[in-house]
């Protein structure tokens, strides 16, 4: 039985694609096909204009995404298609650019397949996207329309952006692959950034490799040499992080299992508890993200107060209720705890944490905790969520890896050696 | 003889508004009798809308910024008057939202009164800005209109933005103040953020005070209580920076000068050379500058190369020629240095150091090198330019001071200090 092309993995797709066994256009057609089947229950886009990807797959493409659908989350900026924010106020707008991960991507011979549905401002009201596992649960946010579509077969790559857990969290929650690079390594410009100390521009796909393609083809670097040395196996630190009471079960049974893994494999394992000064970041968290971001919304604040929700205002009032060197405080936090880590760090390789508390939430009116994602945001390192295994309900879980900054293609190639065990044990 | 409001510092101007002894419109009035006798020889402006001014003026204002006159440099969007960057690529561009730097001051009761001119995209290509002192001299770059338009009474208060020496080194040619931030303390949302790592907002203000009164209303921190403790003085370290072999001897000679008045007013000074690990930073910020540019304009080189101009373009098809992994060191460079240089500053207060090689340059098809100020940029921490006297060709010098990350405040309290040395003498 032959794979649906809209079921391939991105770097699969490319080498059939290289190979001539796969013309983008076929590939296009499978992603449309899928999406007009399940679109109406998954929601993943904002807005989708099949002619225009037609005629985007249809031209002469070169470069290592050569002919691979993308879709964008709706905070980053295209020439060619609205933005809206996932907010009302910014509602027809139509940019007059290409953000530098969209152009990048069309760079490199990658198709804008159409923009997804992010949450208000990426931050926590909702869209209407579902978890295309299940449609009575959320798929999990801020990139909500980019990581169901992943998991639904609408496209084999797109773009998150993380503030606190929002490339993590649905991943975990739809069962695919996704990865926050170290700060920085993406250029944010056309991107509606919020907090500019920690919104990161990331990547999903269907396995640490595809990951490592496209992120390889927006920084230019070789981030996807991913087999470390035969023999080798990574020092591990096993922590259950701020959200160690928030875990279910499940997950706390899932990390067991797969450093039981990691270890049979050759891995060393070491459990530890959060250190103080990261804790000391998880609560200076809020602050940052919600400090920097009612900055961000000033305009929108003043002009368009009533077409924000009433969360997020609650949220930003209180951040602007703050005396303004609270601010600048957890700012300080934050970087002492990014020293920290590095210390921290230099024993292990990489940090195996929970991706999310556990399975993806009932219901869409709420994209479900951070807790387990927002302190190695504000450390700035690359961190990735690998799929493994199902919970009760029947839906994924993940778990994730750390690194500290500007380890990246160590972090991918560890997680493909993960990602190994994983899928076949050891 | 009365003072014309024109010329009044902001932070005198504020005073007599808040006493109710200048109405705001009268004070607009003023600046826009100054536009109208000298815009033509100026050319501060790229977008100017006296209607629109007066009307901003005549509304209920409160705030510390009250009726205070701001030019915007044209890096910075606002919601009601087109955006161009410098190019022409962006000619007619009307973006829907205030930047949170132009929020933020209409929200502090300050006017804006128009858009002044940038180079290209804050980078070298000039516009058509003179110098105040003397049409036949360059006002300095980037933030040409903005620092010319406070030197010729257009307004009290500018934005500029630096990502080299775009603040600091127009500011000493025009004989104003101009004060760099720590990196990040003012938001960039609706700024067209060139390099991520180095793009900083400041302001240009007629004297450290006025620097004070800006950046307080734009981070709600207080920033200016800026005298010191009766009797006290700053440790200082005298550095000719990486720019030493290009200072005219004018300059060296006004540093020397400032240093010895310093000394006289009780600050202990200390010759120090530029430490190895700070000049590989100067060296790595070209790297860093033009690769986060070539990333940023994406979409422009993409889509309209043949309206970049010649020299923006080779820079940057420069930097992408360089090998990926290039960049990454030169931020692991940089990030090195900002730990040598707070190790450094232990033993100082603030580092002295030149503003710009000399005077302002003659001719307009070039503003100047902003080889004295790259570093300190590049280290991300605050500095400010002092007028500190005059050239052999009459025209203004500065002195440059600078602090370690976060040391904003105390900066602007020695700058104070510093100034009344420069002013009075010791």
């Amino acid at each position: 039985m032959t794979t649906n092309p809209a079921d391939l993995s991105a770097t699969e797709a490319a080498r059939r694609i290289d190979a001539g066994s796969l013309r983008p256009e076929a590939l296009m057609e499978a992603c449309l096909d899928r999406i007009a089947a399940r679109e109406d229950t998954v929601r993943a886009f904002v807005h989708l204009d099949p002619a225009l990807a037609r005629a985007a797959a249809a031209r002469p493409l070169s470069g290592v995404l050569a002919g691979l659908p993308v879709g964008v989350k709706d905070v980053l900026d295209t020439a060619d298609q609205p933005s809206q924010y996932g907010s009302p106020i910014w509602h027809g707008y139509q940019p007059k650019a290409d953000a530098y991960a969209v152009a990048a991507t069309r760079r490199a011979g990658g198709v804008v397949l159409g923009k997804t549905v992010t949450t208000e401002f990426a931050t926590r009201q909702p869209g209407p996207t579902t978890n295309p596992h299940n449609p009575a649960h959320t798929p999990g946010g801020s990139s909500s329309g980019s990581a169901a579509g992943v998991a639904a077969g609408f496209f084999p790559l797109a773009f998150g952006t993380q503030t606190a857990g929002s490339i993590l969290r649905p991943a975990a929650y739809c069962g695919i692959t996704g990865f926050k690079p170290s700060h920085g390594l993406i250029h944010r410009a056309g991107m509606k950034v919020m907090s500019e100390s920690l919104d990161t521009i990331g990547v999903f796909g269907r396995a640490a490799a595809d990951c490592a393609l496209f992120a390889s083809a927006l920084t230019g670097l070789d981030l996807g040499d991913v087999p470390q040395a035969t023999g080798a196996a990574p020092r591990i630190a096993l922590c259950l992080g701020a959200g160690a009471d928030s875990l279910t079960g499940e997950t706390k049974a899932l990390l067991d299992d797969v450093a039981a893994a990691c270890s049979r494999a050759g891995a060393k394992v070491t459990r530890i508890d959060l250190p103080a000064a990261l804790q000391a970041a998880q609560d200076a968290h809020p602050m940052m993200m919600h400090g920097e971001s009612a900055q961000s919304l000033a305009w929108e604040r003043a002009s368009h107060r009533q077409q924000i929700s009433e969360v997020l205002n609650e949220r930003l009032d209180w951040a602007e209720a703050q005396p303004a060197t609270t601010l600048v405080a957890a700012r300080a936090t934050i970087a002492q705890a990014r020293n920290a880590f590095q210390d921290l760090m230099a024993d292990y390789d990489i940090l195996l944490t929970a991706s999310a508390p556990g399975e993806a939430p009932e219901g869409i009116e709420w994209t479900g905790d951070p807790i387990c994602n927002a302190v190695w945001t504000a450390l700035q390192g690359p961190c990735i969520s690998l799929p493994a295994g199902t919970g009760p309900a029947g839906l994924p879980l993940g778990v994730q890896l750390v690194a500290p900054f500007g380890a990246d293609k160590a972090l991918l190639g560890w997680a493909w050696w993960v990602e190994a065990v994983v899928a076949y044990g050891a």
